[in-house]
């Protein structure tokens, strides 16, 4: 593969420093997902029809997610929102995305956008000044790109990366089935995943940051493969795994924390996810009391785990 | 790969129908990109600062991409908005991209947009739902889609072309040089993108159209690669090309039509793109009348070489 070239020094700003330092201190990885299914929000918070284009579920999806954001405060790192959830909302939800990201932030929160952008020249500039410049409208801290169209694609969020203390995650072995469609495809005896893997490694070194040893470019590892996440931790030492699928998606914690390594406050190396089980605990309630109950439980189980996986 | 299944029988409506029939009647496939670049926005049209964050931007860019589909109307059958302009400009530029989309149907311009989206499971669906639903705020014809993360992950778009008359265009072979990075690796002797084509052949014979013949499963295929056009094209007869790269990024009114088959009307099979050189033509004049005679003069060329092409 190509290589990607032009990245002069790492500034002091770094995100890998940003969040593994709050990682440390939390004591736990936990990063909670932000993906409001208008199916799933619970009987508590719902308004009219709850369908994608009625504006009272706008508001109700905002009351919801605004709640939530207050649970979360001081005990986790960073938040990620999903944004197909505020597409499908059409320009209110962007929106509501839109003074989320600065709520989370107000709040001490990390931000990552899941959006999984991907494109070429002047169109993946547009993505990463849309999402990581410093006067942005939709600012995040970090956002998921894809690189089927090239490693030199990724050129504009790794310039973010280092002038503006930004994060960025490359997809590399999703956690779904379908994910070896492309993803394991053997070339040459290896598969492309790896193959990736291996043509992001200069460039994650040049994004380490001074205080954690951790690199701002990370990469996306499903926690359904844990095998795979072993060899991608081989080829890339320094990148934070961004581990979709704990909890729902049949992930375990000791799966998910496979490719974590031995840091000064226990294992480190990434963020794990959770969206669904925590901002959609099983037995919401039906009161707001009831309800916080509900979500403070799914956290403090999720911390737990987590934080148990970490210090053993 | 894995094999997409589910899909039952077409509908009337189909997307590449739409499309064909239009192109037959106007006789060329000219598909005319919305990309409104801030640095390039003529003097006539420019307000304040020209910054993302600065809300006369905004209108700014609503004024000229208004006065540009009064110039379109009649004269091409598709458009293709790129979200990546609108999302730098925040929720206010998605409004922007919603009253845009909504007015260049209501001029009877089908539209296309080029969001390169691409999620799994339920996230995958919130796309679909986003961009391809029929009350969906953001609801467009047509979608660019990217296949990374599997051929499974596809399944959302798919339906909606079939029960709601959608198309979508898969990346397979883009138009930029790093597009060799992963979509030429060699795998068992066939390089990853004719891989992926061969492995859409079956749904795309599924949403072949009754009009036309051609498929509402579409494929992005970059005219800077006329030879990899040629392989696509071998293994997916049916399916219409979405071609960037004409024009600007160098490729010809040849090399974008080079898979392009002998149809009623002349040579068809896919959509050409060109952008920047029509929205921004080089002397865009000073005046209200000037600017429009500059942007007839550039759409009338685009128009008549690739007309040119097709009944060669």
């Amino acid at each position: 593969m190509s290589e990607l070239s032009g990245l002069s020094e790492v500034t002091h700003l770094n995100f890998a420093d940003a969040v593994i330092t709050r990682v440390r201190s939390l004591g736990h990885p936990l990063c909670v997902g932000l993906d409001p299914h208008l199916d799933l929000i619970p009987a508590l918070f719902r308004r009219g029809s709850m369908a994608a284009e009625d504006p009272a579920t706008v508001a109700a999806v905002s009351e919801l997610l605004e709640a939530f954001l207050d649970r979360l405060k001081g005990k986790v790192a960073i938040v990620k929102p999903q944004s197909a959830f505020f597409e499908q909302l059409g320009a209110a939800g962007i929106a509501l995305l839109q003074q989320l990201m600065q709520r989370a932030r107000e709040q001490g929160l990390l931000v990552l956008l899941d959006a999984k952008r991907g494109d070429i020249g002047s169109t993946a500039e547009g993505y990463a000044r849309a999402y990581l410049d410093p006067n942005a409208p939709l600012r995040a801290d970090a956002l998921t790109v894809n690189p089927y169209l090239g490693l030199s694609t990724l050129a504009p969020y790794l310039e973010r990366c280092q002038s503006h203390g930004r994060g960025v995650f490359v997809l590399v072995k999703t956690s779904n089935p379908g994910s070896a469609d492309i993803q394991d495809l053997n070339v040459g005896g290896r598969p492309v995943f790896v193959q990736l893997a291996a043509a992001l490694s200069e460039p994650a070194k040049q994004l380490v940051g001074p205080d954690t040893g951790w690199s701002a470019l990370g990469v996306v590892v499903g926690a359904t493969y844990p095998e795979q996440a072993v060899r991608v931790r081989e080829v890339l030492p320094n990148a934070l795994f961004l581990v979709p699928g704990y909890g729902s998606q049949g992930g375990s914690a000791k799966d998910a924390t496979c490719a974590f390594v031995r840091g000064p406050a226990g294992l480190e190396g990434g963020l794990i996810n959770s969206s669904r089980a925590i901002l959609f605990p099983d037995a919401p309630g039906s009161s707001p009391s009831a309800w916080e109950k509900a979500v403070d439980a799914a956290l403090d189980r999720a911390i737990d785990e987590l934080g148990s996986a970490v210090s053993a």
